[in-house]
């Protein structure tokens, strides 16, 4: 059994989801990892890690209007204006989506779904410098 | 240690919470697994995965209700309408609950609380088999 | 490689955000845990586990703001009313947050960036009891 870690920094140029899936692969098969957990956390409290459907770009269109439309950047709703009208909002979709995913990996392989990637999810309008670990656990 | 793999496939007829704590707990059982963590990722972006109370089946109702009103199923409000009118919807879903879990396992007992059930959480109308990687990692 | 299992209790006085990053910090120092993979696990679904700013208290505040106007305690609402308004709204809550979180650890130190804490997010008004099972699996 071993364990790896590595600081991936992924540079955002304001609200959008920015897809990792090769990144991340590439880092597997550099370590010839084989089979183990790969464990995904970002170190930031208003972007998330979420998987979701690479097929169709407009998916994640309407995901980004779906979420503004629930947790309006209206400065008014919230006590906590100081850092600028996104701020409260972006810890709010950070509340409602995830920080961590552990995915699974078997034979080298990471065990997605054909549709599936990885996907970081910037709720801020400027641009951005997001740290994201990845602990790889296993042989 | 070790690891173990196993795909499950979930027959689904439709929008519902479908339960498989038990299969889980056999597949436990079965393979005489003491100590560790059991990480569960659906292979789908359209499916979740959730951990809920399992004594009022009302709780269920609630749930699917509520997740309805909260994303409505009406094209005129996606880009992605193309797979049906519950298909975004479904997405949406997806992001906003879980496509994995991660479980521990003690002295061969999966810790989950009293009331607490896994269940695979459909988004789709008709009937779908859903994929489910059962990971263990420990001894 | 080792694990190690801790029930932690975590009394609440009503519906709040609970930090809990120290206890969590110092059961690792007491074990000298090392590398490896903290589970941690909320064995109850009307209360959660997030990852959230620790910085400005007024972020809490908004949160639970928030998630009162999205998932209204209003009985009217719901099937599931037997057991007081906020019980049906807490599972909801519960739904669209976390049971459970993996942390990693490296050289020691808990992987958590700067402004974020450990919450256990509770959605029920009266006081409660939780139990959040720790499992440490590394070296």
């Amino acid at each position: 059994m071993k364990q790896e870690f590595f600081n991936s920094k992924i540079k955002t140029k304001g609200q959008d989801l920015y897809e990792f899936t090769d990144q991340v692969i590439q880092w597997i098969k550099n370590n010839n990892f084989k089979n183990g957990i790969l464990n995904l956390s970002i170190q930031h409290t208003s972007a998330s890690l979420i998987v979701q459907e690479n097929a169709d770009p407009d998916v994640q269109k309407d995901l980004i209007n779906y979420f503004n439309k629930l947790v309006p950047m209206d400065e008014k709703l919230y006590i906590h204006s100081s850092e600028g009208k996104d701020d409260m909002p972006a810890h709010i979709k950070s509340a409602l989506t995830n920080n961590q995913i552990s995915l699974s990996l078997k034979d080298g392989k990471l065990l997605l779904g054909t549709w599936q990637g990885l996907y970081l999810f910037e709720h801020r309008l400027a641009n951005h410098n997001r740290k994201v670990i990845h602990h790889f656990f296993g042989e």
